[in-house]
């Protein structure tokens, strides 16, 4: 029953969701599909940017979130100063797609990664990662040493009961010196992530962590440790980024270092934790106009209409993040642009399986004889959060316009 | 800081984990990795197949599991009918790959999803989907019919609160009576999935359906409504499949109907759930062989020791399963094979973040100027569950023999 020779299908072919510039993304897409809506895409590209711009930062948005060249390419053309990866993978994938800036906010660990990046040097790249222990710093030493090659470190400064990172100043000036005395490696300044900070009163948390931060650079610099000219100091995820580019344009950074927020999330935003986050970031500072707008959804049609009050939907954990439940937002029928908002009442996503979404529909929504609201391959439009958990479940999503066409096929290299 | 038009690295390079046949796991492949252990994966296949054929029983793995079509191509080999697949775009990509007889254990919808299959049916495919609804039939009938196609489909049954599915017999009568009055529609058998049916006694409230599944099949057969000469009768999951097994046996379907049982995870097995669900298995079947044993492991690497009882690993949400957090199985040290069977006293995990996992570690294991067990890059080899959602975080898993040398690179297809 096989025969591994034949292939009669070319390979863009075997991968889910193959849809092609031009398409109706509600009559001529294999749905599920993971969907980017451009004006909130662009919208939110241009906010974020401009956000930093105000505050004399520069953006290296965090790529891990979409691992999507193109969209690397609009952060980039937008403005932003690199991009952001978390692994030496994601940052071969970048650089093979023309990002030349590649801030690994990671430990680089491991020979085969250690590998990854001195190809990534030695063919151009303007590479930095993060240490945090002297072990590490001397694996690197080594490793770069032996090949004639330096290498751009940051030290890391992270908090007690958080995650990576060192956990005080003295630990970062003790690191700054070793990483000093190894003529392979380059200090180019400091890092820290604030997203596991915790506290009573976070915002306060936060703000005294981002001090901190300034203060570790400070006296990194004041040492004589950093080696680079601007040095950089860098810090935040996709939901304290304005409290940290507040506490930097307070300290006056910008002139001599360079300071580099590095939200990733923003570019799509979300419908959960993220959209709480941001009405969080609008309430502290109402001068913001306007905020961002989620443009990441997955469409998927209901396939079965079992018993009263239950709509089996073709989405899955295979399609959509499921830190949360996926959210209704609007019932289109195949085919038709008119929709109808939802959640209405009673509507609401149950449970998610590997390939079902269990949606409980009123019963006088069903069946479909009845008052029609709901039928066999009516397109229902799901939020998500978070966006990273969606972005990884795809190879293809679909950008489209206002009247759900498709203007751009997005490739991603998780 | 970007040239979209540069490419210095091939396409093959763009996506994490590209490791060699050849390399060695411990010093040459960049981690995080999936890693399938050959001995385990050749005695699960073995197993599962003799089981199947010992019961008089067709084997059609559910290949949504791996989406690895060198998977498909073991099962197959092992004596598998056909397999099974979720979706039409997985139906594509396992027909791509040399894979002919494909059974979609699910309803096909939507016009996009009919053209992929109306095209594998073009192109000689044996392909099969489920129905559960008038809407469905007439629906498909019209696209199949329009084409001048006959379209294979088998009548669902389920059970109340359960997932899809006719809910009783007479509703799959009355399906079937309408499947035969479609003449692009060959109505090939009955389908039913146990793993959504629950009780206070599992056992016998699956072969209690298991049972209603034999009978409707009858009753179609009985009224003539079955077009295909040897008609199909299939459930099973991973968990259940060794009772309606028993049940199809107990009813001597074999010989008239063709008995097809579906379980996926089988194939690599796991260390969470359908370990347990096994052992219920092999309690209930004390007479059957060793039983199944886990062979998908993620390798990954201690990126950081940041404070006493925390070892960091670069192992996150992107690279396994979440739905349980994984389990420690053995600690590596960079390039050698010595390693310490997990987990120890004290030695847990924690948390799980999109790139990072925290472990805890005793603090007499720590820090690494201690007691020695722990070091920056050690590598820690990880038991997930389940595994459907470890498999779609990967593009290429290493196959390894048991000194960890890369014999294959297996490609998935989602």
């Amino acid at each position: 029953m096989f025969d591994a020779s034949s292939h009669p299908l070319e390979g863009a072919a075997l991968h889910k969701g193959l849809p092609e510039t031009g398409n109706d993304l509600l009559a001529e897409v294999s749905l599920p599909a993971a969907v980017i809506h451009e004006a909130f895409l662009a919208h939110n590209l241009a906010w974020m940017q401009r956000f930093a711009n105000e505050h004399g930062a520069r953006l290296a948005p965090h790529g891990k979130t979409t691992m999507a060249p193109a969209l690397f390419h609009r952060q980039l053309a937008a403005g932003a100063w690199g991009i952001t990866l978390a692994t030496a993978p994601q940052c071969r994938a970048a650089f093979a797609h023309g990002v030349k800036r590649l801030l690994m906010a990671n430990q680089l660990v491991g020979e085969a990664n250690m590998a990854i990046v001195a190809r990534l040097i030695d063919e151009g790249a303007d590479f930095y990662c993060v240490v945090d222990s002297a072990a590490n710093v001397r694996q690197l030493a080594r490793y770069f040493g032996a090949r004639e090659q330096r290498l751009q470190v940051l030290v890391e400064l992270g908090v007690d009961g958080g995650r990576c990172g060192c956990r005080d100043q003295d630990e970062v000036l003790a690191l700054g010196e070793l990483v000093d005395s190894e003529p392979a490696l380059v200090l180019a300044g400091l890092e820290g992530y604030e997203g596991v900070v915790y506290g009573e009163d976070p915002v306060r948390a936060v703000r005294d962590y981002a001090w901190h931060l300034v203060e570790a650079a400070q006296a990194l610099d004041h040492d004589g440790l950093i080696e680079a000219r601007a040095p950089l100091i860098t810090a935040s995820g996709s939901a304290w980024y304005d409290l940290v580019a507040e506490v930097f344009r307070e300290a006056r950074l910008a002139g001599h270092f360079v300071p580099v927020l590095r939200p990733g999330c923003y570019v799509v935003h979300d419908h959960g934790i993220y959209r709480a986050a941001q009405r969080d970031v609008m309430g502290r500072r109402p001068e913001l106009d306007r905020g961002l707008h989620p443009a990441l959804e997955v469409f998927a049609q209901v396939l079965s209409l079992p018993e009263p009050g239950l709509a089996v939907v073709g989405l899955g954990k295979r399609d959509i993040g499921h830190d949360q439940l996926p959210l209704l937002l609007r019932r289109y029928r195949e085919g038709g642009m008119a929709n109808r908002t939802l959640p209405v009442e009673g509507w609401r996503v149950e449970k998610l399986m590997d390939q079902h979404a269990f949606v409980h529909v009123p019963d006088d929504d069903f069946p479909e004889t009845r008052n029609g609201e709901v039928r066999i391959g009516d397109i229902i439009a799901f939020g998500i959060s978070h966006p990273c958990l969606t972005f990884d479940k795809w190879r293809r999503l679909c950008r489209v316009n206002e009247r759900l066409e498709v203007l751009e096929v997005l490739e991603t290299c998780f």
